[in-house]
């Protein structure tokens, strides 16, 4: 069974083909630019270990435009890894926001449209355009089922007391004011293959996973589900990220408004687009960081330690949540997998906690998932890779033999 | 020595006079609705033992007057407990914001004063209310030494990655955007008194305060300093409080602006004033809350349950960043020292971090500072009552015989 993944974003498309019986990828490709007067279209294909990239440049006016070139690619004669676009069982979706209505997969219909419409307030320029995806694919693709897995999804299994902001309840019944959490498909993937790979329940798996990417986010799994989450009503708390700020004093936000004459939507972007990493030290890639840290910049050197001490905060709330039943911590995403300075920063003097890197092991590049603590370590450390498109394949074909 | 603490707000005015030779009250008293129509001035005076107790309702139309009164008094031939006014050898004011400027305490001099108005930007409500007290005692108390004592002090500890904002750098730079904290006084009272308790030098304690009262605000203490703290720029920020919201995704600020059409200043004294306890479950004092709980209300329990896990998170924070050498872990003030069934529910599941509450202990009345764990509790949990008006009587007394 084949399935394409899709995540559509304002102006750019990503997509992947799998083969779900081996699951195994067979093409990966990225749009950029939609819309604008210069595209590029980026597509590999995976065949007999061996990977061939083509690149695409010329305008591609809309979203229709580019899927109808990517199925060309899919199916052309010479390059293709399918015949026919009728091989793709199901489309699998990425849509960020299900607002309360929906938080696990669904086959998209009317009404699913509909929801991720009203979301369109929580996720101004994500929603839409994940919309756009998915009204493209049923044009194009008359007939196949579309699946639409939602980033909230993980994070909207927490308890009340979790989810809720010290705010008027009235904002959460009038405006659905509440934690969310995002990310969901990467933690929920996570848990899964945590628990696999401890060789534990999947129910019974209490842990915390620290997401860290260009957008960071961690979660406290208790027995299987989410218990706690970092981000909220949106990706932009918890961490300090490449480029937001995570969480802050909320007083700065009316603050800096006044002070700056800006607006709520300018203060957002800020918030969202000039802080984090790049507000501190001008760079948001961690490999940037680290080479101005050895330059000797006191900036970056700030803007690392912040990270770090921020992922620290948390995963020092999570142990606690977790009184003392943590199976295990895991890093994953593009810092959490290739940044091993960073786990270091991150572990030590975790000690008394029962966290003991082995620093032999956390320096070494290896592919898969692996323990990077010592042996008597109470708690594992463990580097999990995500991959979040194979969670969403997986989640579609679920749905589709559930609804067969 | 007598030292008389004034802690003047926009409409009210707190005091105390205290004997620093045997570090005694001698009186208290509290000036209500300054400006108002209808004023009221509490007085209380402790002699052999006994209260006695003063209420004078009229209307206060200055702060001066309100002064006034308030000297006449305490020099009042029956009631007084000193015959004249020059029996005070200094004033001490506590002063909300000193920004970057002034942390410690210090002499008041032009220069200060012209400190405090700058820090106006900071605490717009406090700042200026703390500068008309100073301006007030000086010319009731001619040639008598004012100090003022920051409510920032303790916080100002903090180290760079703990005081900075994932922010653009320039916010630090043109506005003072940084963590500053707040009950600073009842911190560093806190964390000498818990060294005194422990029998250990002071510049040795690590220990976490957990400082709950109407407003509450927790503080990490590293070699007897302040390594971190919950309260930011303001002190709306971390924990959840009886008006205030504490830490929220800051994205919700101008989600709330735009949705509702509210202003910056609106927006921020939604965030501070109708929100925490009150905002969840319409309450804000603790046995209210506990009432509705016991009535079964649904809100005040949840209300609970988030300042519970929002002292329990930060705990577990401070307990990571404190690498397992926590010596003690501290409650105080209002809810911190008398509401054992919030200590009892912070305290429940963190057997694995070495903190055992003893039941029976924790749910005795006593007075003074006592150890609520079980003997075999690894870190001990203390109660200790705080005092903010001795700490800052012990402040002005120290600078006037330095400067003497």
């Amino acid at each position: 069974m084949k399935i394409l993944v899709i995540n559509a974003g304002s102006s750019s498309c990503k997509y992947q083909l799998l083969e779900m019986d081996t699951q195994s990828l067979l093409c990966s490709g990225l749009v950029e630019r939609i819309g604008a007067r210069a595209g590029c279209l980026t597509h590999r294909t995976y065949r007999d270990g061996r990977e061939e990239k083509i690149v695409r440049e010329h305008p591609f006016p809309t979203h229709e435009e580019s899927m109808e070139e990517v199925i060309a690619l899919l199916a052309d004669p010479e390059a293709g890894v399918i015949k026919n676009k009728n091989e793709i069982a199901a489309i699998g979706h990425r849509v960020v926001h299900g607002g309360e209505k929906i938080a696990e997969p669904v086959l998209v219909t009317r009404r699913v449209k509909d929801i991720i419409r009203e979301c369109f307030m929580f996720s101004p320029l994500h929603n839409p355009a994940n919309l756009t995806g998915i009204e493209v694919t049923e044009k194009l693709f008359p007939g196949v089922p579309n699946v639409a897995v939602f980033d909230t999804e993980f994070g909207m299994g927490i308890p009340e007391e979790a989810y809720m902001y010290a705010l008027p309840y009235s904002l959460y019944e009038e405006l659905g004011i509440r934690r969310y959490g995002f990310h969901g498909t990467s933690h929920k993937y996570i848990a899964h293959r945590t628990a696999e790979y401890l060789g534990k329940a999947p129910g019974e798996l209490c842990s915390v996973t620290m997401h860290l990417g260009n957008g960071s986010s961690m979660t406290c799994v208790k027995n299987g589900g989410c218990f706690d989450t970092s981000m909220g009503l949106t990706p932009l708390e918890g961490l300090v990220m490449g480029t937001r700020c995570g969480s802050i004093d909320p007083a700065i936000v009316p603050f800096v408004m006044e002070k700056k004459g800006l607006s709520a939507s300018e203060v957002d972007a800020l918030m969202n687009k000039q802080s984090g990493l790049l507000g501190l030290c001008g760079h948001t890639d961690m490999r940037d960081v680290h080479s101005r840290i050895e330059a000797g910049d006191k900036r970056a050197d700030l803007a690392f330690n912040m990270l770090v001490r921020s992922v620290k905060k948390i995963l020092g709330s999570y142990l606690v949540l977790l009184e003392g039943k943590t199976d295990a911590v895991v890093f994953t995403a593009g810092i959490g997998e290739n940044d091993s300075l960073l786990r270091a920063a991150v572990c030590e003097g975790m000690e008394a906690f029962g966290i003991k890197l082995d620093r032999t092991e956390n320096s070494a590049r290896k592919p898969g998932a692996r323990t990077i603590s010592t042996p008597d370590s109470k708690i594992p450390v463990l580097i999990i890779p995500t991959n979040e498109e194979l969670q969403i394949a997986l989640a579609t074909k679920d749905l589709l033999e559930q609804s067969a």
